[in-house]
């Protein structure tokens, strides 16, 4: 979700106070609480197993026939066991929401919940599996010893810079879909979001000059995207000013970023960037002061994204820009990776993707613009989280796409 | 279940055909493949997750209170999480049935229908985790970094003589209730039997001369709990005879069994323990000719365990002995892992357990023979597979034997 962001592996200080306001009632701790009470998860069966028949059927000695088949053509393991469609969402707990580096078993409720929204959104079983190492090699050795158990992977809430590094290497060691929520979830979800706004506005996304304030997770995913759709002027800015090729002590992320971004070689500070800029994309919860907003192009657009406090407040911008968007549900334009994950995952399934290509995450981008441009306006250039159209059209784009590219 | 026997890590040739009767009807291939179509398992959700407001309760942002509750106190994850009451089903695929090392993948339908049984039976929720490592080491080292997951670890058709090691490792690294069932839920139904066949014939347990076939992951444990349970006289014999001190070549886990069985130091073969005999506990697959069973004393106890094939066919023991019991659910007195493994790992996490003791397992024993005691005959002495009264009492007499031992 959008609540996900942290800058450059310096975990934002946004305590999330879980009290914003929703449906015009405050959500309160006992009703939080009690939602979580026991866990938000449960294993059920898709049969009755109520008789000495069932029992044989569904266990010994029936289920030996089953495992005989699979031992003899393991390609039917998609068919006769619940894996292919398992969607493992595994963190080490090192960047959970706003508060850091918690642990697996404080993430675990977050994860749990995640494993829910794949259910409720897309119909794929999930399971959470926290891991007690944030070490990138024991984290991908063990993924790779539990292969057979799952069907998909989405990696969630691991810290800036290591994700990038670990998601690489997940996706190459495992031959099924691995996706890190936190980068490409965003990610496609802003690249929606701006997509819709640009529609609203009357305007070409190619030309806009796009400045990303923040170089974690979600900050490097959504320049990636955007230079991806074709955006030529991409600035990210992170908590020591523009990152520009002539910037010392870069880790190989940002050097890589400032390789591929800053096509004018600006440098300076977060005010520099936005000088004229059309977009602002906050994704890192540092504040962006009133009058740096109103120092950008007329018709601006700004998604202001930390969580439960967007860098600038969506009020306060809307003096100055065209289009506003946040991660909150009580503001309009909600930026939610609830758009997105669930229907991706289910593409990549259906279409028994091998990975997840770049093509499959523009294709989802589109296809959340598409369901938002039957009802567009400034104040709703992306779909709201509920909207239930959104994941089966994400799922079928994601799919063909996948198919398109000849990635079974 | 009663079928997953293999005498020393030479799996057996009994290829499970799935076809025994079942209530009259034999089952069907498409019957059978049918019912594993898409797997066995589902994962759901407690709670609707319907509206904006419920998404904002059990995912961000209301969900980061409770990961900032359990960063503040751990035990807090018991209570908030699944994971306390999750067990994980774990294989390496190498023992399944009477299949042998048939790998990870093959192995899953067995253990996704184990996972149903646990929500079936004891109201747990049960996740497979299928591993691509045989290693000892690496299963070891992949359940301790998963440790966060789960509350508890049933080790399933793992192979003899490995399991022996793997189960203490895992116990001993995790501070959780951790069983292999092959082992112990065998050993403990039957114990279970064999109280239910001494109450039907009017004998103690004590004295009697107890005779197993088979020295893998089911006979070694039997011989151990009913040591446990004050059988003094227990004789096992493998492929290559009567295990006894002077025997060469014996293993480490075989030299122990030697060492704390055959108090009389019998040498010999399958009918020189035989002859005499009360009690002959087939494990093996290893047929037993009727000549043997009819040099038992009068009165004897025949579990012929093999599935589908028992060692002798129960028609036929029954003409020497007393009480017959077998694997198989279309004939008396099935002795089924079924009746053990849910009320176990119930009881012990209703308790909160940190490890399942030798305590636990006879309390467990004596559970199940108290509900079969309600309706004693010869072809009565466990209670049937279904029987809902079962997993209750066990997990009820589980719980308190570990709240006796002082095991929280």
């Amino acid at each position: 979700m959008a609540a996900h962001f942290d800058d450059d592996g310096t975990d934002g200080t946004d305590g999330d106070d879980g009290t914003d306001g929703i449906d015009g009632r405050t959500l309160t701790e006992g009703e939080i609480f009690a939602a979580h009470e026991g866990g938000k998860l449960s294993t059920g069966l898709p049969f009755a197993l109520d008789d000495q028949r069932a029992l044989a059927t569904a266990y010994t000695p029936g289920v030996a026939q089953v495992s005989r088949a699979i031992a003899g053509d393991e390609t039917l393991a998609q068919r006769y066991t619940w894996a292919h469609r398992l969607v493992a969402v595994v963190s080490d707990g090192s960047a959970v929401l706003g508060l850091g580096n918690i642990g697996p078993r404080a993430a675990l409720p977050v994860m749990e919940g995640k494993s829910a929204l794949f259910k409720a959104f897309a119909g794929l079983d999930s399971i959470p599996l926290v891991l007690d190492t944030g070490d990138v090699d024991e984290i991908v050795e063990t993924l790779v010893r539990l292969r057979p158990t799952f069907g998909a992977v989405n990696l969630e809430d691991i810290s800036a810079p290591r994700c990038f590094e670990l998601e690489q290497r997940v996706v190459e060691a495992l031959d099924c879909p691995v996706m890190h929520d936190d980068q490409h979830g965003t990610a496609i979800v802003v690249l929606a979001a701006l997509r819709g706004a640009c529609l609203a506005t009357a305007r070409d996304l190619a030309p806009l000059r796009v400045v990303i304030t923040g170089a974690g997770a979600a900050g490097v995913a959504c320049a990636n995207i955007l230079l991806a759709a074709g955006v030529k002027d991409v600035i990210v800015v992170d908590s020591h000013g523009i990152l520009h090729t002539g910037r010392a002590h870069l880790n190989p992320i940002k050097e890589e970023l400032a390789a591929h971004t800053n096509p004018e070689g600006r440098t300076g500070e977060l005010s520099d960037a936005c000088n004229g800029a059309d977009v602002l994309i906050g994704v890192s919860s540092a504040l962006v002061p009133e009058d740096v907003v109103a120092t950008m192009s007329p018709d601006g657009i700004v998604f202001a994204l930390s969580n439960p406090d967007p860098e600038i407040a969506p009020e306060v911008a809307a003096r100055h820009a065209a289009v506003v968007a946040t991660g909150r549900s009580d503001f309009p334009n909600q930026i939610n990776n609830v758009l997105a994950f669930p229907g991706v995952f289910r593409g990549a399934l259906d279409a028994n993707a091998r990975y997840i290509s770049e093509g499959m995450k523009l294709a989802a981008a589109e296809a959340i613009a598409s369901v938002a441009a039957e009802k567009l306006s400034t104040d709703h250039v992306v779909p709201g989280a509920m909207d239930p159209r959104v994941a089966p059209a994400v799922a079928e784009a994601v799919a063909e796409a996948a198919r398109r590219d000849g990635l079974r």
